[in-house]
């Protein structure tokens, strides 16, 4: 993006929000994902290495660098929404740029619109090997606030 | 697509390729994922319903619906591929038309486009609720043949 | 698509509102495109070639291939509104399967999924030379209904 | 992104040669577009409204807006490829995020993967009303080199 926005959350406890809705999603369990960062408009996901994460070649399957890359975008735009409602990913799309070859992911999700109705979100994913990171994913996303709906089940 | 086009794939051994690769995918195993048909420009992907793959509603989180989707298209181009080449994800786009609520997913990648260097596979994913099926994903991925590179790490 | 839906209009009236919204549209006046085939969830639109609408190789321009297919998703997803509601594009991606070399370009729309907010449809474009079609272009598209907004303007 | 890469161009004469296969665009001619900036990896396209580029409620048309940003992001990818080579757009994906209401539309193609066979750029379109511009679509898009093939037709 030409310039960074700076977003103000309209829910004092956006982060605590973010928190709690993503020890609820239990595929981050599942993979080993952290919440890294949180702020108004703006998400940070990191997941270490494991062979478990891995395609055919070894390096980090492209699934999975989506996975961290949807979340954290879904949360960036999560921070900016009200406290009643709930978001859920329209559609992404993602560039794979490089192999994810690596001992560290590092998915940033970003709000370059927020709507009303709809919130586009710009995906980065670097890789981190020996100390030194590279980008090997970029995505463009498109959330939808669901208002009225609490974020989890009860 | 209007018409489903028939492929023919020249490398025989196409179908033990796949299962080869799919067997070093270590995301699969840790998913739960299985390879449930494989046809040359055709690959099925199925998957059931674990908690550790939801998101903050309990339903499959759109990064796990997305990974066997990827996977799935992966493996429809390199059937049609050279023995000795290797397949690798450009990138994709998906949209989640419905959230994934049920018991299994079944994701299905079919050739749209198969070129000397590049591949373009139409991604569909199913979700399966007490014996019904519906529509959840849809999606359009470009995969890229790299060639003389053998698929597996030695 | 695995199967092709049926849908039904809401508005008795949608063709006619399609053909009246597409008059509207002066850049479909600018590039000669016509209006072929209008049905519930379906639109097709036709652009014979001049050499105004090429790229650098002579080809059609993939920006020319990507406003028709954005118009025959567009007004695919319009058939099924409300009478007086408007609808704009939300996002699409498409992939250029093949130089749009030919005499004639057919775009068709297709509704993949209807919802009350946003409509998915998937995009074909096909480019005939000396009589005979091939696959050009392939795409998805996200379209959003606005209520209470007239389709044109006043 | 993050940050902003800085290029270097193989072939000095990446301007002249941006410049004489734009001209051969009809269809740039035909929109009424500019070439306005051309840098290693970069391009930059202005438009000025005209009725005959319209949508349905008299806004510049998305296609119209995909066609300049997709131009413009094929030209920031064409000037770091060799000389005797030609680019085709192997796919690209935009979201509108605002109507491109305004007297002027100004497309940024901006490199942010260079590769041997596919590069990849960032596609940023705004809209500039009574003097003052603001963002309208963001897009991503795939290229390929082709090697050894002139530009343009002979």
């Amino acid at each position: 993006m030409s310039e960074r926005r700076s977003y103000t959350a309209r829910d004092p406890e956006f982060a605590a929000r973010v928190a709690a809705s993503f020890g609820c999603q239990g595929v981050m369990a599942l993979l080993g994902a952290r919440l890294t960062r949180i702020e108004p408009g703006l998400c940070e996901i990191q997941l270490p290495y494991r062979p478990e994460l891995s395609q055919q070649h070894g390096y980090f399957h492209a699934g999975v660098t989506s996975t961290i890359a949807d979340s954290a975008g879904g949360y960036a735009g999560f921070t900016l929404f009200a406290a009643d409602s709930s978001v859920l990913t329209v559609e992404f799309k993602i560039n794979l740029l490089a192999p994810a070859d690596g001992d560290l992911l590092i998915a940033t999700g970003r709000v370059i619109r927020a709507g009303r109705t709809l919130t586009v979100c710009e995906l980065e994913v670097e890789v981190e090997k020996e100390g030194r990171r590279s980008a090997c994913a970029h995505g463009l996303q498109t959330l939808i606030a669901v208002a009225d709906r609490p974020d989890r089940p009860a």
